[in-house]
C-alpha cells in the first residue's frame, strides 16, 4: 500500500525528489530531542522549490497521509521526529536567500536558509538578524519559525515571532497562502503570521519567511561574576534588569560550571553556586558594565570582572556554550526548557536543584537567566533504566515546579512530542479547545504534524 | 422588544451598570474616526468588573445580541462604532493596575487603565512601558491591544503585540479564558496572546492585560533637519537608520509644516519640502546625534540641529504633536494610516502628494518615517460634498498606491469600518477564509463586532 503511493507521489514530483530508502529515512526521522518517541516514515521527501511542497501537500491531502516537515532537525521537542506512515518534508534544500532590502532593512529567504547564512549575510551589509538560537550555525529559519526559537539576545531583541514580517506558506491542501507583508508595522487582519510562527507545522507549511533587520550593533562588553549562594546570583541577575538594556545575561550552576571546567579548564571558580555572564552591545558599553559590577558586588558576588575586549569576551562566553556538551560528556543528558517571570530566578533555580536531590540524580542547569529561561540538564548513566526513570521524575518535578511559579511547560523549544503531558496542566480546556478551532479552520483533515505542538 | 431584554439584562447586571438613555448612547456611539459609519445601539454596559462582562456576553451569546466593546473610544478607524441594535460593553471603568511586578518587569492591568497612567506608574520604579500611540494619555491598555497600537518610539521597542505576556478574556459565550503567560518567553502552544492583540474585538473581550516592562531608557537627544526635496529626506532618514538604532524618526511635508507654523509659529522653515525629527535615547545620544547629522547633510538637508537638552527636544518634538490639530484647524480632516516598507518611503510620499494634486485636495502628510507609517491627511472645506467626495478619491488613491508599493491598507490604527473596503485588495480570498476560520472558532454566532476588522 504504501510503496504504490510513494510511487504516485514521485511521479507527481520531479526526479530525485522523492525518497524511500530505509537508511536514509531513518537518518531523518528524529530532531535532537533526547527521549522524545519517534515512527517509521514511508517517504521523504527533499523540496527543491515551493511547488514540490504544492504537489506533496495536495497528494497527502488527498490521500490522509500525515506530514512532517522538517528543517535542519535540530529542534529539541521531537517535533520534527517521524510519524508511522508519514511523509517527511524536508525543506533544507529551499535554501536561498530571496531579497536583502538594504534601505528597508528586511530579508526575504527560503525555509531552508540556515540562520547563521542570513545572519552572516546581514553582517556583511552592516545589518543583524537578531535571534540566536544556539542552534544558529545549523538550524534553519524555516525550523525558528516553525518553534519560535529564542537565544541568550532575545533578552534585548525579542524571539524569532518578533522579528518575522511576512510568510508564505502552504496549506494542508497544497494552496500558497501570504501573510502580513513587508510593511514594518501593519495591522490589516487577523496576525496570521505570528499565529503561524511557533505553530511546529501543524497549521502550514511555512516556506518563505520576510524578517526584520537592524543596524549592527557596536561590539559587546562582557561581564562575569560569581556568587556563593543562588540567591545572591538572582538578587544581582534582578537589579542588573531592573536598570540597564542588557543584551544577554545568562547562568550557570555549580554542576554545570564543574562540567565546563573538567571539559576545557579555564579557571573558573567551581566553589561558587552559580557563575553569572552579563553582556552590553551599548555604545556606551564599558559604563554599562562598571554600573552592573557595582550591583553584582552589592548583590554579594565573590569575584566581578568585565572587558570591553570583544575577544575577551567570546573566551567568557565559551564556557557557556560548552555548557550543554559538558554536561554530555557526563553520561546521558536529558535537556528542559522551562521559564517562570524573572522575579521567580531564584525559586526556578531551586527547583531545579531541588528535583536533583529528590530524585538523586545529576542536573546540571544553565540558560537564559534575563529571560527567567533555564535548561536544567538530567545526567544519568546511559542504559541504567532505573537511573532513567529518576532522570525522568525529576523532569515532571521540574515541570511542574516552573508551572507552579507561574512559568510555562516551554520557553523556547517548543512542545513536540516531548511536552505534550504537561501542556495540559497549563493550557485550560477552552483554551485548547480554542486552539483546535484554529488548526480545524488550518488543516481540517488534521495531515499536518498531527498530535504535536499542542 | 430592545426594551424588553434590556431589562432582563439591567437585572442581571448590578445597578448602574446597563444605560439605556439615548444621550449617553449617542456620547457612546462613535470613536475618533471621521467618516466611518455607526449605528443606534440598544445600551451601553458600564462594566466594573470580569463578571459583568460574563454576564453580559453570556446574555447577549443566548438572544444573538452584537456587542461592540470599547474603551476610551479613541480609535481612529470606527472599529468601536456603534451597530444598530448593539450593546455597547465600556470597559473604561475597569480600570485597576493588578499587579507591577517590579523584578519581573511585567504590569497587570484591567483593560480600562489609561497607557499614560500605566506609563506613569512604570517610571515611577524606574522601569518603561514602551508602546506610546499619540493617545496614550486619552486611550486604554485593552484598546490599545485591540488595535495592536503603535506609536513613534515603536521603531526601536515595537508595536503594542510585542510588549504582550499573557491576556484574561471573556469568549462570545461568557467563559473566561487565560492565554500566554506571566514569563517572557513560552512557546506553549499556538500563541492565541498575540492572535487578540489586533484583533479589534471580534474575537473576544480583553479584560486584563500583562505587559513587559524595561528599563527605563536615557533622556533622548534630539535631532531635526530640514531638506528641500521628498528624496533628499528619504535618503538622509533610510541612512540613518540603516546605521543607527534611533528611538524615534518622523516627518513632516511641507503642507504640515506650514500648517504648524500657523498655529504655533515657532521659525519652522516654511519653505522646505519636509522636516525629519529623529531622536536617540541610546547613553551615548549625542554621538550618535553626531553622527546622524552627518548623514543627514551628506544626503543634502537645508539644515540640521540637534540637542542632548530634553527640554529643547520636547520643543522641537512639540511641531509633530500639533499635526493634526494645525491640520483640523484648516478645515475637515480626514486621517489616512498607511504602510509601505522603508525602501519606498518616497514614492509613498509621492503617492500622498500626487493624490492631493490629483483630486485637488490638500493632503498634509507626516508620521512614522522609520517604521514607513504615515498619516496622509486630507483638508477640504466642511460641508461641501463635491470637496469631500474629491478627498474620497485621493484617500483611495493613497491606499491603492501605499498596495502598491508593498505596503499595507493600516499601519497602526486598524481596519475597524473605515478600511475595510479595501482590506480584499491585500489579502487574498484563501487567506480571509483562514481569518473567518479562526473567528468561528472563537465566536460561532458572529455576535462580537460583527463585520469589523476584517
Amino acid at each position: 500500500m504504501t510503496r504504490s503511493w510513494t510511487l504516485g507521489l514521485a511521479e507527481r514530483l520531479g526526479p530525485g525528489r522523492l525518497v524511500v530508502d530505509g537508511d536514509i529515512l531513518s537518518a531523518h526521522a528524529r530532531d535532537h530531542a533526547q527521549f522524545a518517541e519517534s515512527g517509521a516514515a514511508a517517504a521523504l521527501v527533499r523540496a527543491r522549490e515551493v511547488e514540490d511542497v504544492v504537489t506533496t501537500l495536495r497528494f497527502a491531502s488527498r490521500h490522509r497521509i500525515p506530514v512532517v516537515t522538517r528543517g535542519a532537525g535540530t529542534g529539541l521537542a521531537g517535533g520534527a521526529n517521524a510519524q508511522d506512515g508519514c511523509i517527511l518534508l524536508s525543506l533544507a534544500a529551499m535554501n536561498r536567500i530571496l531579497e536583502l532590502d538594504l534601505a528597508g532593512r528586511t530579508a526575504t529567504v527560503e525555509a531552508g536558509v540556515l540562520n547563521g547564512t542570513l545572519a552572516a549575510a546581514a553582517r556583511e551589509e552592516g545589518l543583524f538578524y537578531a535571534p540566536d538560537p544556539a542552534s544558529r550555525d545549523i538550524s534553519t529559519i524555516g525550523g525558528n519559525v516553525a518553534t519560535n526559537a529564542g537565544g541568550a539576545c532575545c533578552l534585548k531583541y525579542g524571539v524569532t515571532r518578533d522579528h518575522v514580517l511576512a510568510l508564505t506558506a502552504v496549506t494542508a491542501d497544497g494552496e500558497i497562502i501570504q501573510t502580513g507583508g513587508k510593511s514594518r508595522k501593519n495591522v490589516a487582519g487577523l496576525d496570521l503570521t505570528r499565529l503561524l510562527v511557533g505553530s511546529e507545522g501543524t497549521l502550514a507549511v511555512v516556506v518563505e519567511a520576510t524578517v526584520r533587520l537592524l543596524p549592527a550593533p557596536p561590539p559587546a562588553s562582557t561581564l562575569v561574576a560569581f556568587f556563593d549562594d543562588l540567591s545572591g546570583g538572582g538578587r544581582g541577575i534582578q537589579s542588573m534588569l531592573a536598570r540597564e538594556h542588557l543584551s544577554l545575561v545568562e547562568v550557570m550552576d555549580r554542576t554545570t560550571v564543574r562540567a565546563v571546567e573538567a571539559m576545557a579548564p579555564m579557571e573558573l571558580d567551581t566553589s561558587a553556586a552559580c557563575m553569572v555572564l552579563v553582556q552590553s552591545d551599548a555604545e556606551s558599553s564599558d559604563a554599562v558594565m562598571q554600573r552592573c559590577e557595582g550591583l553584582a558586588t552589592r548583590a554579594g558576588a565573590s569575584a566581578v570582572f568585565h572587558t570591553d575586549d570583544p575577544d575577551e569576551g567570546k573566551m567568557l562566553l565559551k564556557a557557556r556554550s560548552l555548557a550543554l556538551p559538558a554536561l554530555e560528556r557526563m553520561g546521558s543528558a536529558f535537556l528542559d526548557d522551562v521559564a517562570a517571570p524573572v522575579s521567580a530566578l531564584v525559586e526556578l533555580l531551586e527547583v531545579c536543584e531541588g528535583a536533583g536531590r529528590r530524585h538523586d540524580v545529576t542536573v546540571g542547569t544553565f540558560g537564559h537567566a534575563g529571560d527567567g529561561n533555564l535548561h536544567p540538564t538530567l545526567v544519568f548513566e546511559p542504559g541504567n533504566a532505573r537511573a532513567e526513570a529518576r532522570a525522568r521524575a525529576a523532569f515532571d518535578d521540574i515541570v511542574e515546579g516552573a508551572l507552579a511559579l507561574g512559568g510555562t511547560v516551554s520557553g523556547e523549544h517548543g512542545v513536540g512530542s516531548l511536552k505534550r503531558p504537561y501542556l495540559d496542566r497549563m493550557i485550560g480546556r477552552r483554551e485548547r479547545a480554542l486552539m483546535r478551532g484554529v488548526k480545524a479552520a488550518f488543516d481540517p483533515e488534521g495531515i499536518l504534524n498531527p498530535g504535536r505542538g499542542f
